[in-house]
C-alpha cells in the first residue's frame, strides 16, 4: 500500500490533535471567548461534516478528507507522492493550477495535448504517461476550461493501466449527464476530488473533499495541516448538505440553460465545444472579453496558447440573456466599424 | 531582491484573478446564489481585511499577506525559498510543525538546542545556522511550548548576521511585555508571522498574516493558492478588528493570571519557566496530564524528548482556579497512594 508514497512520508506521523471531552480546555493555547466560541480551534478532521457527507455519498468517513478548496487537496497529493524532479502528467488545455502546483512542489509537468481540445486517445495517453515515467496523473473531468468529459470506461482503463497515482478532479461532475468515477474504491492508485464551489454553489466557503481508499486518506492526513478547514466553513458545509433539493434544481436549470446557450451562440456564429460542465468554451474575435467587460459583463478570456478563446459560465436565464444581448451588441458595433 | 528565492519561482507568475466591477459575472464558473451570496469566490487577496489590518499595524497593504492560519504562511515560505535538500534551522524545543513542514517540503531540518530550554547563545546560534548552510531560519518568539522570548536586540543580530531568510513566528507576541520584530521592514531577509488565533482569540476562523518587505510579499503571492482565505473568515476578521478593546482587556487579564498561576504552581512545587506567552511550561510527574483529563481538565502533555513536560494555557480566573484545584486533588490522591 505504500506504493508511490514519498520515502520521507512513510516515516512521518500526522500531527495529533487531542479531541477529548472536557470541562476546562487549556491544552491548545486558545484565548478567551469573545465572539461566539470562535476562540476554539475547529475539529481537526471536520468530523461532523465529514460523517454527514460520507452518508450522502454512501462512503465511510475514513474514505474522505476535507480541504480548504480542492486546491489544497491537489497540493496534498503532491506533498505525499511527488519526490523532487518527478513528473506530473495532465492533459492540455486544462486547469492552469496543476502546472503551477507541480512547480511549487518541485516536480516536472508534462502535458498531453487533447485532439481538437476535446478528445483523448486513451492508448496514446497511457503510453505518454509511461514514457514520461509519471508519478502522478491529474485529470480534470469534466475538463476545465473545455467542458469535455472523458468517458468512464476510458477513465477506468487509464487507472488500471498506468503505473502512477491518478488524481481525478471532478469539480464539475454534478453538471455531467454521465457517471462519476467515485465508485472506483477498489483502486489503490486513485483519489477523486470534489468541491462545494461549483455544483453546491459555495465558492465563498472554500471547501473541497477527497474520496479515496482509507489507507490513502491516512497517508494524506500525514501531510495535511492541522485544523485546515475553519469552523465557519464546516458549519455552512453541514447546513448546505440539508439544502440539496435547491442545488439539484439549480443544476438542472444550468444544464437546460447550457443547451439553450450553446444553440444561441451557434446561431450567432460561434462554435462552442460540447460541455458537460457549467460553462461553454469557444473561440471568438480578439478583444471580445474586453468589449463585454466594458458593458459590465465578465466572461473568462485566456492568454498564451488559448488566446482568442473564451469561457462563459452558465448563469441564471436573466444573466444568460444579458450576455447574449451584449455579445450581439458587440457584434453589431464591430460590423458597423468594418 | 531575488536572493534566496527558489530558481523555479523566479520565473513563476502568480495565478491572476480578475476583480473588476460588473453587472453580470460569468467568468469564474460560480454557481447560482442560494446561500447569502456564498456562491462567489472570496477576494483573492482579502483586500478589505488586509487594508484595515495594514492601517492598524501602520503598514502598507502590500506589506501584508493573509493565510489560512500561520500554518499556511510557514508552508508558503518553504514553497518559495526551499530547494529540495536545503536546510531549515530552528531551535529546540519549539513548535513541532516546523519539522513536519520541512519534511513535507523536501528540506532537511536542523535544531539548535536552547540552554535550559530557554536561552539562546546568539553567537553560537549564528555559527550553527552558518555551519548547517541554512536557507531558512524559523524562530518562534515567544517560543511555543516554552514561553520564553528571545530579546529584540538578539533577533536583530540574528537577522543581520545570517545568510538566510528568517521567519519570525510571533503567534504569541501580544502576550509579551517586550517589543515585536515587526518594525524591521528594512530587512530583506525577514518575514514576521502573526495570527488571529491567540491574542485575538479566534482560532476557529483560521486566519494568519505575514508582514514583510513588499517585494518578498510579491514572491510569496506567486506560491499562494488563489482564494486561500474564505469569505466567512475575511468577514469575521474585519469585524474582529473593531473589537480590539475587548481583546486587549482579555490579554491584560491573561498576563495577570499568568503571573498568579506561576506563583501558585511554584507553591505547589512545580517549576514553570518564565513565560511571555499565554501558557506556562513545566516538568511534572508522569501521568499528570492523564490524571487531569480524567477530571475533565485538559492541559497539553508531550511525548518524546519532552515526556514529563506539560503546557498549561492560561484561561479565565475561574478556569485557572479549576486547574489548580484539580492539580491539588491529583497531588493529594497520589500522596495517599504512597
Amino acid at each position: 500500500m505504500y506504493k508511490y508514497l514519498r520515502e520521507e512520508i512513510k516515516n512521518l506521523k500526522a500531527y495529533r490533535v487531542n479531541e477529548m471531552e472536557y470541562k476546562v480546555k487549556l491544552d491548545a493555547n486558545e484565548g478567551i471567548d469573545w465572539m461566539d466560541g470562535l476562540n476554539r480551534y475547529p475539529l481537526d478532521r471536520s468530523d461532523e461534516l465529514r460523517e454527514k457527507l460520507a452518508k450522502n455519498l454512501h462512503k465511510r468517513a475514513q474514505e474522505l478528507l476535507l480541504g480548504n478548496g480542492s486546491s489544497e487537496l491537489i497540493e496534498l497529493m503532491m506533498k505525499a507522492y511527488l519526490e523532487a524532479g518527478e513528473t506530473v502528467v495532465s492533459i492540455s488545455p486544462t486547469f492552469s493550477m496543476y502546472r503551477i502546483f507541480t512547480i511549487i512542489h518541485k516536480g516536472r509537468y508534462e502535458e498531453y495535448p487533447l485532439d481538437g481540445m476535446e478528445r483523448i486517445d486513451v492508448d496514446r495517453f497511457i503510453e505518454f504517461v509511461d514514457e514520461k515515467n509519471a508519478k502522478l496523473v491529474v485529470l480534470c473531468n469534466p475538463n476545465n476550461p473545455t467542458g469535455s468529459l472523458i468517458p468512464k470506461e476510458d477513465i477506468l482503463r487509464i487507472i488500471s493501466s498506468v503505473d502512477a497515482m491518478v488524481v481525478l478532479d471532478e469539480a464539475y461532475i454534478e453538471f455531467s449527464d454521465y457517471p462519476s468515477g467515485d465508485d472506483t474504491g477498489e483502486f489503490k492508485n486513485l483519489v477523486v476530488l470534489r468541491t462545494f464551489s461549483k455544483g453546491m454553489a459555495l465558492a465563498g466557503i472554500r471547501l473541497g473533499y477527497m474520496i479515496g481508499h482509507e489507507e490513502i486518506i491516512g497517508y494524506i492526513n500525514r501531510v495535511r495541516s492541522p485544523y485546515n478547514v475553519n469552523v465557519l466553513t464546516q458549519s455552512v458545509g453541514i447546513k448546505a448538505l440539508e439544502g440539496e433539493g435547491t442545488t439539484k434544481k439549480n443544476i438542472e436549470m444550468i444544464k437546460s440553460e447550457r443547451c439553450r446557450m450553446k444553440n444561441e451562440l451557434e446561431k450567432m456564429g460561434f462554435k462552442p465545444l460540447d460541455s458537460q460542465a457549467n460553462f461553454l468554451f469557444f473561440p471568438g474575435e480578439m478583444g471580445l472579453g474586453n468589449s463585454l467587460a466594458e458593458k459590465g459583463i465578465l466572461i473568462r478570456s485566456f492568454g498564451g496558447e488559448l488566446e482568442g478563446f473564451y469561457r462563459l459560465t452558465i448563469g441564471t436565464p436573466l444573466e444568460n440573456d444579458a450576455v447574449l444581448k451584449a455579445i450581439e451588441e458587440v457584434q453589431n458595433e464591430r460590423s458597423k466599424l468594418k
